[in-house]
């Protein structure tokens, strides 16, 4: 067995916005000469997040919903508070988001496919963008 | 460094199910001649979840109950609206509280067992049933 | 490709603790002949959590105050009630933020050395301390 690495690089236009990467994780995945093993996907930031869910745009919108109502955009965040941090971009709401959503993916690998099933994509989801993020893709297999 | 995979049937009953699979789990990983490794375990579906916690029916029923107040049975999800989405399950709250569990684990594997805490059992979530649920185990060691 | 595997202690003081535990799972590392692979991160309980964030002192604060908004400490929870539970120690609420923040880790391993990004941090919650607590730290590679 062995593991192989790569890293492909992702610009966001919106301060929050969800992809579908798994076309660009299946091109990663095809670099390698693995048929069988796993495949690990990770960011390589503290305000996104990486996920598997269906991908359908009435859901994207619901998730967002759903992060804006549990971790709303302006709270009262020390984080976002010039006494407590000297973090001035006030996203904490971003941090604690990713912090709920995860960050990093296991997915199978058979004949050289990502076992995914039918309905699941790889969601990466920005969260306080616009910016350019980085995501690694490791297989480990033979 | 070897590989090996199987997958499991999971037929559920109720819309929200939860179940210790930790059995089920075990069961499939003595059929691979592995001593040390790691065991990747995964869904093939987007509305359920795995997890690791100690499964006691109180605090099951209490995960059910915490599910349920973050993301409502019946929220104005545009995925559960006909005008944005042709999925006719209603179900968007299945995806939503999917995305807040998670659904894959990673656990060791040390002189043939899973190393898991006294406490802990891995543990499913059906979330949008009932329905036949294929799980996937997969075992990397040696 | 070998797996080694090693465990360390973790005491904590307060009931909830936030910690950096980057430098002990790099430590744990650097015992291990590995230069490339996957190090996998994972606690042996049930009431606390493992994730990767920023590590910074006033974003921690909002990150309890986010778990607390989202499972407070008193819910009307069954775990925590003698009729349907034998716990005594009311410790539903560690349960269910555990749940919520997820377990375990995987991390790229690359020249040695973990391949986090420059504001990640590995960060274990303790949920329902003081406690001892054992991380495991597993490493798969060449």
């Amino acid at each position: 067995m062995k593991v192989f690495s790569t890293t492909f690089t992702l610009p966001t236009e919106e301060r929050t916005e969800i992809a579908d990467i798994t076309k660009q994780v299946r091109e990663a995945l095809q670099q390698f000469p693995v048929q069988t093993g796993i495949a690990l996907i990770n960011t390589m930031h503290t305000t996104c997040a990486l996920f598997i869910n269906e991908f359908q745009a009435a859901l994207i919108d619901d998730l967002k919903g759903l992060i804006e109502r549990l971790v709303p955009e302006r709270g009262p965040y020390k984080h976002d508070d010039p006494r407590y941090s000297d973090c001035e971009r006030g996203n904490a709401n971003a941090h604690l988001r990713a912090a709920l959503l995860g960050r990093n993916i296991a997915v199978g690998v058979k004949d050289g496919e990502l076992t995914l099933g039918r309905f699941q994509s790889i969601i990466f989801a920005e969260l306080d963008g616009p910016r350019k993020r980085e995501i690694s893709v490791q297989v480990l297999g033979e």
